[in-house]
Formats: C-alpha cells, structure tokens, sequence
C-alpha cells in the first residue's frame, strides 16, 4: 500500500531534484491508493494547473446514460494528435459530475414514481484517518444525489463475527441496495471470509468471486463491476476511444483494478495484455499499445518513452510525492509521467482529475443499479 | 462448435491439396470438441506417426505427484532447440498414463485407509453420439482407477428443472464427489442455469463462477481448475518449462480452455496477452511469446512463422480434416501446423496424443481432491 507513505519521484523532468524511489513494479492497488488517499482536490487540481496549463474543458452537453458510446456519437472524441505534444486531457472530474447528475435525477425518478430511495451501507472497522476520510467523502456524494447512507464504526479489535453480524443485517434490510467494506481491514480479520459475506446481489464494489468470474466468463454477466476499472472504460467510452480490435497494456494485476481493468477491456475485444512485477522488459510491452490502464502506484514509473505515439492513456495511480512547496509538504502524481506521456499520446487522463473522481460516481451508479434491480425499476 | 463438422486445412505443406477453409479465429472452445469428438487414438497416432516420424518416448520414471516441478527437477526437461528442426514432442498420452496410475494409487490408498471410494456423476442429456462416446470413455477411465461412476442420461426433451433435480440429489450424496454435466446441453436449456446447480464442492469441471472468479483473484483459491486447461500446465509443469517471467500467448478465449488457461498462466507468473477473432496481425504477437497454448478449433491455423525461435507450443485443437486414405475419411489435426512449428519450437504436443489424454487424466484427479477434502484425508 502507498498511501500512508510517501513516494518520491525518478527520472521524470519535472521532479529531478526529488530523491530516488524504487522502480519495481509492486502490484499494490492503486484503487486502494484512491480510496485511502486523503487527496484534497482543489489544492491538487491546482499543482496539476500549474504543471500543464490550463485544463482544456469541453462545452456543456445533454446527460447520456451510462452505456457504451460510439466512437461517432462520442461527447468529446478523441482525435489522434500524436506526436505533436497536444494529447487530449481526459476529464475526469468533470465526467464523473455528469454521472453524479445522471444518478441524481435518477434517483428522483424511482422516488416519485416508486417511492423507493437507494441505500448504501458501509462498514468501517478501526480507527485509520484515510478511510474514516473516505467513507465521509461517500456520504458526502450519496447524500448529494439523493441515496440514503448508513455506517456503522466498529472498533479496531472488534470480532470478524461481529463485522460478519452486521454485514448480515444489511443483507436482510430491503432499504440497504449495496453494501461497501471499507478496506483495509485490521490485520486480524481475513479480508475474504468477510468480502464473501456480502450478499452478491449487494455487492456494489463487485468483489465477490461470482461477480468476478461473471466478468471473467463470456455469456455471463456480473451484478456489478468493481468501481475504478468501471471508471476507466466509462471515460473511454464517453470519449469514444474505439476498444474492440486495440492492443490493450494493463500495468498491474491488483484484485481491484488491474485484473477486472483487464477483464472488462477483454469483454469489450481488446487484445489484451498485463504487465506486472515479474514481467521481462514492461516498456517494450507498453510501447505496442493503443490503449494503456497504468494501476500499479508507482509515481511517475511510466515515461514517456513506454507511451506509442497516439496511445490513449488512463492513469490509475494517486501517488503522493514529496514536495516542499506544498503547503502539506507533499502533491499526488499518477503511475505516468505525465509530461512526457502527454507528448506522445493522443488522450491521457491527469492526476488528480482524472480517474479519482470515477470511483465515486461509480459506486453511486452500481448503487442505483442494485435499487433498480431490486425493484424491478426500469433499465438496470 | 467444429466437432460435428468436417474441416479443412489450408497453407501447411502436407495439407495443400486440401480445401480451402475459413482462417478465421473462431473462439469456439477446442475442449468442447476434445470433449466431444470421438477420437480414435490408435488410428490418429499412426498417422501422425507418419508424419513426423517415431515419436521420442523418455524412458519411463518413478511417478511424481501433481504439483509444480521446478525445471532443475523435471522429468523430461526442455533443452532449447531452436531452429534445429528437432522440437522434444510433449508426450501427454505418457503423461496422462503417468497421472492415472498416480490416481489409481491414491484411490487404494484412502479405501485401505478410510475406506472412502471416490464418485463422479456424470449427467447425459439427449442422444449425441459424440457425447455417448465421451461420456462412456469417463466411465471406463473412472474404472480403470478404481473411482465409483454413476450416471443419468435424460432424454433430449427433458425439462430443464428434471435435469437440476438430478444434479441436486447428487449434491446431497456423499458417495459422490463430483458431478459432471456433459455439454452440450440441448438448446431448450440454459446452460448456465444447469451448471450453476452443480455444488462447487462437486465442481470438478471446473467451470462455476466462483470458481472462475478464485482462479482469476490473486490471493484466493479455486476449488477445481478446468480440466484441459489444468492438464495443460501440469504439461508444461512435468516437463520443466519455467513459466515465471515468461511471455505467454493463449489463442482462442473460451470459458473452458483459452481464458482459464490464461488465468492460469498469469497466476505462475507468466506475461500473458490473449490472441482471439477481434485480434489484429495474431501472427506478430503470438511470434513474442516463449509459451503458446492455442485452443480455437481450427485445424493448422498457427503456421511455423507464428512461432518464435525456441518457444514451447500446446496445442489444444483436435480437428477433423478431410483424408480419403483414412478408413474413416478424416484424420485428426490440431490447431498448430505440427510439421512447421515443431521445425521451429523448442517442445510441442503432437494431436492427437498431446492435451486430448490429459483432460480424462486431471477429471480423475479433480475427482480424487474432491473425495479426498470432503473426507479432510491426506493433500488434496
């Protein structure tokens, strides 16, 4: 795990003078990184500014629901610029408010035609800052949409019974649609026993062996996706990166992103590729992609040099480095070097604003999606 | 599904007066058709013989069990070829023999110990010649080593619900440790229903979701692997090919052969990209890898130029092709121009005689664990 310490930067133009960190890929989840860090995103928005300039923003547009896009019918398409220093800036930030507000008046809906409001349920277990920050940021968006949320804080020492006993609860209460385990837990407690205890069709993070085996199989469908891989195919979606028939590189194979990231790109008829610790030369690997999903935490570890001209590039990794500038002695950077990347590729995703914010809109999308279901409400 | 059909081949030296078939990568499973086809082997492996001359047989070894053989320790290691036109033939017909009597062994071992005699079901439905043949080559290897074999066969127009009655009572009795649907089923039933209600317990094919999702998790542990994909690896495993860090190929991404076998191989560490119908220029990325498992039902569609230098080449597909020297009109051929790619590979499986003995061979082993764990007697 990265996010409790702090990484340093190599090799990347702008962050020379930091200190040297080891370049070995840790196939730690960045996912975990996203959901542990503390990013404060305005602070972080504004060092990414400073770096790159102005973030380009696309005009307004209508909502669009959640579903594969055409390349033709895409918002904002990608236009190969490769080479010349201009890749496309994927944003986001703002794609996940658009989703934010499809939920929202989704939500309304199947409230005034039903009556029913969607509820997610999260389980926090000891007493660490990043996930306490984390589950308050959740309640914070679910309330913003309109989805009721319940938590229960249970002491560090507390049983794996006892987590069990309430996770049981939620399974049975018919006003709770998805159930989240904020990770990680107390050593003490074995991660599956309790993942597994959440009822699959509840399971809005998409953890559960069933639901990854769906994702895994063809002719089967999951109940739901994980969130941060989700997020990465809905921006290349809603940015009409074309992916059936693309070279396809997943750098890392964590449970939570590389390997559904890789699943869901193979779903979609990528010819897919995963890079990890143990993989012989990463770069040449990475070089014949068109379509690169960094989740490794490693800051800055992808140079430019790794990137095919053209590529598009979605960068997992939040990454906290130090720098002395910063009123908080640190900033976030992604698994990529960005200012190399972005000479290179066509589209490439910032940190933060990039991937971060999806996760989020995600879980309040797969939340929807249980309540629907649940209720047999419209499309789900 | 290429079992029913005749194929035929096109660009393989010894073939070219054959005619013309589709290059098109089908994804349809090779297991299904190693499953399903009535291969003759004595027949099949005089004429390879024929074609490759006598094949070379290590000399015969004590019996090892069923885990991973570090290369220093093979039995019959790979010493690299390349180019020498003298590929070392993976003899999986002496290997499955191997493994059956390692089978047979055990089975004695835990009737004499606990008295507990392993059992598999296997569930026929409909008339397939096919099936009926597949079905009584499991029961005839089930005897041969001694594991208890009990059958339904159902008529074609059964009721799905009959067919899970079935299963469900095989479920509840312990005098049988694994079940086995024989597929296909006909179109009237939904197959994923019929597999679901096998108990993973009881799973020994390897095939229900969470047994997929536990083979794709890092960190979690299926139950039963798939069994020609299993019998595959414990190839490359008896034959000391190191998979760690190497490039791995798997063409065709089928449930039960090419995306477990790449699961597989990513869980040993191997670099793996998957090669399928959507994949642009198969040729260049399967030329990179060191390891190739081709599973897609087209007979010698992998030429010689597919192959890099040394690589080490499983070969899944049993295909019909046309002969009108055979008695029977056909012989059986792979997926991989065996005459050009073994000129090439370091070691390869000739078919028949390759992966098609090791599937009967891992179901008896996949069986044995079963009893064995359901008893909590010896490794399992």
């Amino acid at each position: 795990m990265v996010n409790a310490r702090t990484h340093f930067v190599l090799h990347c133009p702008k962050y020379q003078k930091s200190r040297m960190a080891s370049l070995a890929l840790t196939d730690t989840s960045s996912s975990a990184t996203a959901r542990l860090f503390p990013f404060r995103r305005r602070n972080g928005v504004l060092l990414l500014r400073h770096l790159v300039g102005p973030l380009p923003r696309p005009p307004p547009t209508p909502l669009r629901p959640l579903t594969a896009v055409h390349p033709s019918n895409a918002l904002y398409p990608v236009v190969s610029a490769a080479g010349d220093g201009s890749a496309k800036v994927i944003d986001g930030k703002m794609v996940a408010k658009q989703i934010t507000e499809e939920v929202a008046s989704e939500v309304s809906r199947m409230k005034a035609a039903i009556g029913v409001v969607p509820g997610l349920a999260v389980v926090l277990v000891g007493d660490r800052k990043d996930s306490a920050t984390y589950v308050r940021k959740k309640k914070k968006a679910c309330e913003s949409v309109g989805i009721n949320s319940f938590d229960v804080h249970l002491p560090a020492d507390s049983p794996e019974d006892e987590v069990i006993k309430f996770i049981s609860g939620f399974n049975d209460d018919p006003s709770v649609h998805g159930i989240l385990v904020q990770l990680p837990l107390p050593p003490h407690m074995d991660e599956e026993n309790v993942l597994n205890a959440v009822s699959i069709e509840k399971d809005v993070d998409g953890f559960h062996p069933v639901n990854i085996g769906r994702l895994a199989m063809r002719g089967r469908e999951p109940l739901f996706v994980p969130c941060t891989p989700k997020g990465c195919i809905e921006l290349l979606h809603r940015y009409g990166v074309q992916i059936k028939g693309k070279k396809a590189v997943v750098i890392g194979r964590s449970n939570i992103v590389g390997m559904p990231a890789a699943l869901l790109l193979q779903r979609e008829d990528a010819t897919v590729s995963i890079v990890h610790s143990r993989t012989k030369n990463p770069e040449a690997i990475t070089k014949q992609a068109d379509i690169v999903i960094s989740a490794v935490g490693q800051p800055n570890m992808v140079k430019g040099s790794w990137i095919k001209p053209g590529a598009v590039v979605i960068d997992v990794g939040i990454n906290p480095v130090e720098d002395a500038k910063s009123r908080r002695g640190y900033r976030l950077v992604g698994d990529v070097c960005y200012e190399e990347a972005s000479k290179v590729a066509s589209a490439i995703t910032p940190v933060p604003g990039g991937v971060g914010p999806m996760t989020i809109a995600m879980l309040l999308s797969n939340t929807l999606s249980s309540a629907k279901r649940a209720n047999n409400f419209g499309n789900h």
